[in-house]
């Protein structure tokens, strides 16, 4: 095996082990809110005992999970909701792939979020996983960052549908974040793919043609992975599971996105094909400028530079090199013959 | 995110946010007209309220929308027909895909048109959105613009069976107009492709390869448009809507049209693939010339001039120099050799 | 739009709209044949009224309408037969794409009959539709041209089933001529495609890419093609539409062949590709030869010249150039020096 | 149409035309066998009369017609069978594509075997096809050949279980006999795959390059036949057609044989393909190394040539040129820029 | 046929013949266990008699045999389970792909395990076959290594469910280990491509492009045996046989890891696929980096050379060469001629 583990932290375990296989990002945390259209409650803590204390009956609790690698604690959580092993051990294998399951009192899913790195300048890929139940939902994340904070703010304000609908629209709402990244990430492959589009004539370079291989692989997870979500969407549409009670138009909708998000990536990377493709032919035009250069200079100097030698050649008997017009007679030829030879250079279109 | 916002002016936002997301192209206006057999109204105005006129029971009527950026408007009218908000969304938000969704009391249709900037030699993309009900039908455009032309034309005119037929003839008239927009771009595309494949064996250019770059680019959206559009009619033809009331024959003859555009896109962009290809070949083709010529030159005149400056030492003892005949004797064997290299190359099938 | 009018001859108009979109090709003419296994009458005429004349009831006929630019005697031929006027519009219009549509009292079939120009060297698509009723079969082409000169030649000699069978026999017929002209061109390309394979090693030229170019060009089209004829035959033999009588072997047949035709062409455009692809191999393995010459030449010559110059250099105290040993060893070092470097050259493989 | 018909040679004819559309491989003959556990006759004849010979009724009867350029004699033999003149047709037509038809009497299959011509290092195909009737089994090949050997040899030493099966366990050893040519055809190419691997990094030619390219095209033929092979035992297997009695278990494991053949085809052929590509990277490779030879030697002889140049001008006033030492200092100077010249190649790693 | 036996040594013979087509790995061993909850019986042996000991009636037999190049142990071991023929043949011939094949009384399943051969740093397959019947599970290997060895020690240990279930859930644990294996070939195939794309603007060379071919091999190879392996779990999960009594969300899991193991791979092949291409761009443009240097060099010296020629010839009439500024003056004209291309060719951004 290989020295770093990536994909074999697990191996040979049998099922059920619970062994977080990501990376240590900072402190567990855990939000709980509770709330209906007309309260809202919410707290902050570290522990998680606190999560089980008793919700009001009507009310729709969000338990939002941050710091996975606090494998007691998601073990704890799920322990008491009844989440079978399997789950809470692909919650902690953050190698999943987008996907649904639908047991008798939970619905569990799995989604990838995508998150844009400023300093390395590349995208960075984090598990979300959700359990959606009769009147909670629980959302376990790898690390603190803003996905669903619009989505707070909005039940917080009390804005729109969110605080009069049950956790089904909750749910909604929570991918519908998440899918708004992929369009976001997106925006700046387009941007990043415009720029290059619009200096294709100008000098290219490796670092460019690296910037395109880069580019063409993170296009390739995001298809891989919005692939997988619109198949998770589309179980909620068609099977219309009973846990989501009425928000199938909103999830419509989410189905629609997922199609404009998969058009939008196959022609960012039919673009970046070609644009990979396009570098490759402009090096081989470039070397044939260069060569044009180096075959000119070469045609017009090295014959002048023979007449030169002829004329340089000491033998006794060379009846020119008396002539006192000689000089300026070889002078005016070689002028002659480089002026023709740029001529057909000229009508050769090579300048 | 990026700088310039495209598909993320509605990040994290509701759903039924009503948000235009494309660009302004000029003041807002609506077409109203009346029609039945035996009569035809028309009238042009500024004011959405215009549009609740009561209409004549039997008539047929058609709103058309320019300027969805006034979304006040579009939302008061769709209230006035009890249209769903998420629909209303859809249709300010021109990053959607071509697709049908049929309701119990209209069915909601998004087309994408396609016209040619002769300025910037671009194609470009408009976003048209409909919604036939009844008695009645609503076109919503970004832009002004002669899509829905002809059909106006004939409908004032009485040419044909438009009046004296439905809402759903109409519809289908209107689909027609969008649809010959795609032969004229595809028209267009067949021009520029066959004018570079008859000068294919002429010196090829990067500005050249570039052109084919935005040829295969613009051919990728219009495939994937029309693809989606073939669903759409599809739908009508087999789910038999209600609201289509007779004139699935006509919607069958555009369905053989999608088909017609998705051969003649398919094979254009094969076309394009090759074209690409054999610039690749031009390129190196070329430089074979080149270096020909640059090596033809080096080995006919750099021994030669070996020769010379063998001749051209400054030792005291070299025997040839002192002969009469030693420089006649040397610009002959030079001469010999020249004719024995141009004769190789010449049989090489160099020259 | 573009200058030239090609899928644009019908911008605008409203359903069956009549008009031809191909080129003249020469006078309207039709030859109408009634037969059954005891009779046989023939008529060339130019005037359609005389395809109305009655019938005995038992014979087939078969009206075969050569050039239908004249549009009015397509239209009144067709009326008399109550073909729907969608239908008489895509016999008109000569960019469908194969298909069959199965009405009540008529079959209605589109194919596409491919011709060998040898002038231009090229292949040349033609419409071909053909209506199928109880008793008869109407066939409508472009221009005139041996299509259906076998059939016909059968039909008069009554050799084999033709004249004992009833019209879908004849259709069937018909089918198979233009089938067997696949095979015709197949022969043609695969011809073409083995001279440039025995000449791969053989200097290659961007004439003969050029040529693999059209090839790869007309398969694609013809696998389009076929791929539809495929499909209606698919239909024929799967639905087993009422108005063809008991022919369903034959058609089984038929469909035999578009697979044959399907595999040759596929297997024709790997090879194209693939030849393709080998081309641009040989140009740089070629650059690699020219370059060898050109580095062999210049690192033999160019040292030695060095040499030269060195003792062409006129200082005063160049010990060297007193000995009348100097030119002689300078020659042999000269000598001593290609030696070495053909030598290394040899053991590189380069010569 | 071309000068040599292949696929043109039914060119215009009616179904049920019976003609051979192969080349002659040598005279017609005809094996049969009759066999049951207990007992095994068997005669060789060129003359079909003697196929109609009372068989005992418990018995398999195996007639192996080798020749079948010898169409009356074809033909004959299966009147007697009630062989459709359709299927005749096919047997004679070596075009077919491998295919399946069960009749009321007899299943009909058609085969391609491939074998090697050690002498053309080229796959060949020969059509074979198969009539299974109730107790008799047909098989037609083009020429002589050991396709069946093994089979006829276990049937003459009562091996296995063959005596004491029907014909459909024979028809299934034939088969598996047939297929055992893919695999050994497949060993065969992995072989000349493997040396070319091997020998990656060694001089590529355009010989290799040729033979990775025949390479591809014979495993593109095979690929297409084993999948309609496949499908040929998919319908076996699913269909369970009355007259295979009771080997479905054996055409299973054949069926496993076809995707083993697929699996290994497509392994090829993705080697070949990456194979081919390599050796363009590996002349592009080359050209560089050519290229800094050329340019290594240049840089540093070029300028040198220049300062003796300078030295050898005649002008009167040359300082230098006085000196006792500006001969030695010039030649050391050189030296120097040689070295400085090689220790920056040396440190860009060309050398 | 070809010199070496690969997949021919099977050839011609008939079925159910018992040869094993691997290589020789080590001697036969085989390990029989037999546990419950409570007890756990292991004995290790190399007579296959020992493995028809009686076996109390509720434990869970296992016997694992190495080295199944002993066919004859082979056969008396499965024919004591009454295991058809046809599957002890597919067990001895190593060229399956992964499978199932259910029986009343047994399910026959094939699997490939990938381990990593650290001295040829390449990829090895070998054939695993399990047969698991009602309370019995066989396992077939080829050479002896550390497949299950987790698997056992838990056993042994009494660890996790294992001991508390069937042999179905022992199965599920075995083909878990083996899909493991899958994972850690990915993990060092994704960190040599890492370090590849770490260097991809370092100098490139055939031995990496070597790697990358390899690479692709062994990802093609993983991918087809995957697809394989996802379809035999599939057909457990929705089947359900009866024999595999309960652990259905186990298997569930596994399938859940087929995916992932697929993505992984068709990731880094495409990967794979751009790293390779864009090797071929950066040979290129190294050719570009070498060109440049030669013509830089040549477009300067080689006119300076020219000039130092001129002022070389030996013509008697030279007025320059008397004034004694001539010589600084060419001096001069010879470094601002440099100067000047030196200047060109940086705002030529060559430099
Ligand atoms: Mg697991
Ligand atoms: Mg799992
Ligand atoms: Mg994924
Ligand atoms: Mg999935
Ligand atoms: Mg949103
Ligand atoms: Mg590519
Ligand atoms: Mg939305
Ligand atoms: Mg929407
Ligand atoms: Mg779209
Ligand atoms: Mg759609
Ligand atoms: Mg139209
Ligand atoms: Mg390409
Ligand atoms: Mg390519
Ligand atoms: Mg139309
Ligand atoms: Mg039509
Ligand atoms: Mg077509
Ligand atoms: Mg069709
Ligand atoms: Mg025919
Ligand atoms: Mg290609
Ligand atoms: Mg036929
Ligand atoms: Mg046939
Ligand atoms: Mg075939
Ligand atoms: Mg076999
Ligand atoms: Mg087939
Ligand atoms: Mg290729
Ligand atoms: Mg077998
Ligand atoms: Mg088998
Ligand atoms: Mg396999
Ligand atoms: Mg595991
Ligand atoms: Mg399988
Ligand atoms: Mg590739």
């Amino acid at each position: 095996m290989s020295k770093k583990k990536k994909y074999t932290k697990k191996f040979g375990t049998p099922p059920a082990t619970l062994i977080y296989t990501g990376k240590f990002y900072g402190d567990f945390e855990i939000e709980v809110s509770d709330y209906d259209k007309d309260e809202y409650n919410e707290i902050h803590t570290k522990n998680i005992e606190d999560c089980f204390l008793k919700k009001e009956e009507k009310k729709t609790r969000w338990i939002n999970l941050i710091g996975i690698h606090d494998t007691d604690s998601v073990k704890k959580l799920c322990d008491r909701y009844n989440i079978d092993p399997l789950v809470i051990e692909d919650i902690l294998n953050i190698h999943q792939h987008p996907k649904i399951e639908v047991f008798e009192e939970y619905i569990f899913i799995v989604l990838k979020m995508l998150s844009y790195n400023e300093i390395t300048s590349s995208i960075e890929i984090e598990q979300v996983s959700i359990i959606l139940g009769e009147d909670y939902i629980i959302t376990f994340q790898e690390k603190k960052g803003d996905v669903f904070d619009f989505v707070r703010k909005r039940i917080r304000a009390n804005e729109g549908l969110i605080r009069k609908k049950k956790n089904d629209y909750l749910l909604f709402s929570l991918m519908d974040s998440i899918i708004d990244f992929y369009f976001a990430r997106l925006e700046e492959i387009e941007e990043k793919l415009n720029i290059i589009e619009e200096n294709l004539l100008i000098k290219s370079s490796p670092e460019k043609e690296k910037e395109i291989y880069y580019i063409k692989k993170n296009l390739n997870i995001m298809i891989k992975s919005i692939l997988h979500i619109k198949d998770v969407i589309a179980l909620i549409v068609n099977d219309k599971p009973k846990l989501i009670k009425d928000s199938f138009k909103y999830f419509k909708d989410l189905y629609d996105h997922t199609i404009q998000i998969t058009d939008i990536s196959e022609t960012l990377i039919n673009s970046a094909n070609d644009l990979f493709d396009f570098y490759l032919y402009m090096v081989n035009n470039k070397m044939n400028s260069i060569m044009k250069i180096l075959t000119i200079i070469s045609t017009i100097f090295i014959p002048l530079t023979l007449i030169t030698g002829i004329y340089g050649m000491n033998f006794k008997y060379m009846p020119e090199l008396q002539s006192k017009y000689g000089y300026p007679i070889v002078l005016m030829v070689m002028a002659i013959i480089s002026a023709i030879m740029l001529y057909i250079f000229k009508k050769k279109k090579w300048m």
